[in-house]
């Protein structure tokens, strides 16, 4: 368990590895995401994605997975109210490998809150490839 | 299906309604969020959330739900490069009733790729008590 003093600008976590499969992202998409580029091989190859590609929900739901398995554990949990910006550069497709590499940014005590703060931090997901998802 | 010149700023879109459940809440917890105040009851009570609660990316892949099913129907699909800006301001209950709510901002043929181009929408997923979710 890690505090907000053990939290410096700087510091880097590296997660395991996850590998993505078909059914996977099948699966995922029929809960969440039903559109034939990520529920059905045949169907999304006249998408623009030219074949089965993930969900981007469901790389950014796998990249929260990585992260709670991580080192990163700040106490009291990984809740966040914010990202400042989120991107999507490459889809995932059946058979990618991912890990995610996060990097603390900010540190900042909360003013409300006595012995409470908060931590902003890049988080990078990647491929077998080493090219962020 | 809708076209790009069927886009422009100040359209709205309202989905449909659905109810999120403890044992949908959990499941996708155990999957993609294992953090004990979205996983157990009993465990959630002493924590910042006081509570059971949704997984942010959880709320996000309902919101997407709601949008694929919803009358916003871009020809080729939803398919999203980035969001400027993601905010969790209220968690995600046991029960909560959720709906999106959706404003075109920009419609922007593509410099690259004639005859495509893309739409900027502001999607808010409101609770039953129509607060922000």
């Amino acid at each position: 368990m890690l505090y907000l003093e053990n939290f410096a600008p700087g510091q880097r976590y590296v997660s395991n590895k996850l590998r993505v499969d078909a059914a996977a992202i099948k699966a995922f998409a029929a809960q969440f995401d039903p559109q034939p580029f990520h529920t059905d091989d045949e169907a999304a190859r006249g998408t623009f994605f030219g074949g089965l590609a993930a969900s981007g929900w469901h790389t950014a739901a796998l990249t929260m997975k990585l992260l709670v398995e991580s080192d990163f554990r700040p106490a009291g949990g990984i809740i966040g109210t914010r990202a400042d910006e989120m991107k999507w550069p490459r889809p995932v497709r059946p058979g990618d490998e991912l890990h995610v590499e996060s990097e603390v940014l900010k540190v900042r005590p909360s003013t409300s809150r006595p012995g409470q703060g908060s931590v902003k931090c890049r988080s990078t997901t990647l491929n077998q490839d080493g090219e962020p998802v």
